[in-house]
């Protein structure tokens, strides 16, 4: 059984255990264990936080040491992956490019709905860094904060389907990539509302982490 | 355990025992089946053969039904893709497009080393298709035929192994993607003489099938 | 004189006629013959179509041997280009990759306007294999049925006009393309209630065949 | 009869005469008429020859009218093309232009040998701003003046011939375009030194610019 | 003190002195010189206009001989500015290619607001010719003409901030760059008007120049 | 006067100091001061050395506070860029950025010559993410380390001039950029060994940087 460590690079313990509960509902026989950078901010948005979280984030990929078969970075940023693959000793995967790639595997040019608008340029930039710009219609902000993301009610998630359903009606896209880790746990309720697949990284991460093993 | 089909759409059976193996030696979980495509030509090399291949595929990949949980179709053309996919009731992924996505999951530029000159015009097609580009170094033509690929000498693997260090050398690639199923099994040998990683198609869509589930 | 052979992949022999006059509207030089492919589906609409359209369409480009001094896929889709370039004697064209080159000749990014929305993804994919993307402003589906577009009323000419316009609105393109052999028909009325050049897919072949004899 | 008038924007009628022959050599129904702009500089080569070419060139675009069907700039670095297309009274098409487009028709990745290497970043802007750079594959200097093309002797021939085999055995590319007005009486003589297709832009555009009217 | 000549290709002298203004407020350390080119069309609307600017633009390149560090072509389409750098002794810059690099330099997606319709293939033609279109998210004509940008009333810096800000609702730009020399004096009003950073290439080209030389 | 500040992310002073005497050899009115980042690695040669030196890099700028106009990091990986951009309080370029957009402003597609191949990939995926894809040719290796472009002797130029020269013979650049802080002080020795522009990314950032203020 294929060991998988996901890091939450934020401290927000709960978002690690919703995100977790995703990767195990669609990736049974894989043994996933979460971490919380506990030293990381409590959450990620913009290139100011990324810089409070990648130090303690690549301490826990040191202490990860050969314990797993692959690790997860549970930030819709990448946050820190290409130096945490520089000194993991497995594959290591970020859920937003886990996402991309998962769309144009599907053949599926996408929408993001993420967070904050201080998120768009930071998520533009690494889709342009993976090379994967035909395939990407327009990154949204839903001006929900990731904390919101974690609140109990319906409003955020129906805030996140109606930006959603606006790209579907606007962007040309063939399907909807939810940008923030925090709304992995909301991801079936927005997909009872929008017309399209609706992709979420958590997931995505979890069904690719074993392919490169 | 998942079941796996992977179709050879030419009639070649060896080949398809080969790539089998590979398939299983590095997806040991997934229950593979092999179906040769008796009906095809010996090998595809070029559209002209794709055409002839391509209605008998479709109609294994009919045939397969819901037995099966994705299917691989194996021949680094991709033959068939986009139409197997609006036909079966499972995910499909052709070689060449698993190994195009497992370069940009590691961030590696690539280049193919391919059968005949008269393939390299549709895998750049299909790699255009992909949106992947700006991975994309070039793809060479070792002038092997698909069935020379298949001699037990060790003839074939030295002009592949040679045709790979060329474009190490001259190319500016961080892998080299074997670009015929029938090399699948000279993966190993090739490894061994080429100084970058060395990619192959079936053992990337065997890795990458499950997670499209 | 050249002699031109006009292939509707689909039976709907109607849809023949009507590109058939369209080619010669604008090529009144050109010797067009229609051959419609009696054992396709009525009417190709994604990729479930697409394969069963292709082996009769691959039959008659080889019964069309050497009688021909060009010939032209008549389905946007540009089904089996690749494969009747393989096997014909002849130049051969699709449809679809004419209206782009056009409009790419014009300096005119485009919109395009198709039927159904299962066959976006598959003229987005042509549009990406022919390297053409920055000139692709979005793929629109008017959600008509390509056989309503063979209708006499003036209710399939509004709602492609209506799409059409909010493309030039909201895409920011130079022109707009039809994008169905049905729609060929309807061109010059779609023409009088847009304010940007329409460019149609048979009129583009019907010009740009004689050019690559 | 179509009425395509070639301008040759320098001032070398020699080749006015040359390229004239290789248009109908090509286009046997059309009427060409050839200009030489006088006032031009006896060559172009590199950006500071353009500046002296293009308001000559414009003065003859302007002076056709209406008198003709179809224009032709003959000079492989397309001057003043997007000018003369805002000022005639019919479509213009330039050398250049044309070449690379019936490359992409063909499904060819092209490599261009030209004159200069002053030319080249010339070319390889043109090729970005028409959007065609995922067929570009390198744009070659012969370090050939464009009048040394007039030789008659094979000298200049045979200099091409080579960078042409060079680019074949190094370039990935699937055709060579002659990059020089002055090269198209020399293309016959270069394809039978050469493996792969040999396109030249005078009768590319040639053939094309009677689709474009 | 480094000297700076802007050269204003049309020849409305006003539009020179509101450019020199704005060059002078962000470079306040440049001894800026400003030339109206009084053969120059009164307003550059389109490549016919184009045409007719260029040649006396060249002129005064030429007559700008050693005495200035650097050149700035003051027209959004950077009329001439290939043969411009072909002929000048020092270095030159146009002020959309200036706007565009300021864009990329601080990582934000931008959407053009220009004058007429028919300037925006020209400048889309110039963002794919530096090889910026992936940073392109739109170019959007005001239907302003160029002198009416030079109205005192408040009309016209009223419909460029309206356009500005219908590009921040819908096209998913980081910010706006003003696509017309004559914008240059109402930049300030319009940042006052919309939420994202507001680009001015007269501007960006006076901070660009010096890095050149 | 402007004060700029360039932080070595390295802990070796004498780099800072060539650096330095780089960036005030082609800007002598900007006040540059150099800082060295001592709790850094001795150098950053790849992904691993990334993750150690950024942190402390991170809090040079933040002790920067409001001291500098402008901040220049002094490696061609652009170590921290985007993190440094959202902490800062002035402008922020990195020299790999400085050197790729230089490039691009003159016009001229380049290839990289960096240190080692474990740096490759690092500056391809930042290529990428700056969008400036279309104007690399090649990044090359020389496999010096960072610490030997620093040896006195003129090995290490001569293995980049050399290495430089591959460049121009075989990958159609007009332009070669020097991919390491470490080769400034090298710069002019190699432009006399080479026949197209050397670029360097201080001396492209040290011109830059008051730019973007």
């Amino acid at each position: 059984m294929k060991r998988v460590l996901l890091i939450n690079p934020n401290s927000t313990a709960s978002m690690t255990e919703s995100m977790l509960a995703s990767a195990r509902s669609v990736a049974p026989h894989v043994a996933f264990t979460g971490w919380t950078s506990t030293d990381g901010p409590p959450a990620i948005q913009g290139e100011a936080d990324g810089k409070l979280a990648e130090p303690p984030l690549l301490e826990l990929v040191t202490r990860a040491g050969a314990d797993f078969d692959g690790i997860i970075i549970g930030c819709f940023d990448d946050t820190g992956l290409a130096a945490a693959n520089g000194i993991a000793g497995c594959p290591v995967i970020g859920i937003g490019q886990a996402a991309f790639t998962m769309a144009m595997l599907r053949g599926l040019p996408f929408s993001v709905v993420t967070t904050l608008s201080v998120s768009v340029p930071v998520i533009e930039q690494n889709i342009r860094g993976y090379g994967l710009t035909p395939w990407m219609r327009r990154v949204r902000a839903s001006e929900l904060s990731v904390l919101e993301t974690e609140d109990e009610s319906d409003a955020a998630m129906g805030r996140i389907a109606d930006e959603a359903s606006l790209a579907v009606a606007q962007d040309g896209c063939g399907c909807i990539i939810l940008g923030c880790g925090g709304m992995s746990r909301l991801a079936e309720a927005v997909r009872s509302r929008v017309s399209v697949p609706v992709l979420d990284g958590v997931e995505a991460a979890a069904r690719l982490i074993g392919a490169l093993g």
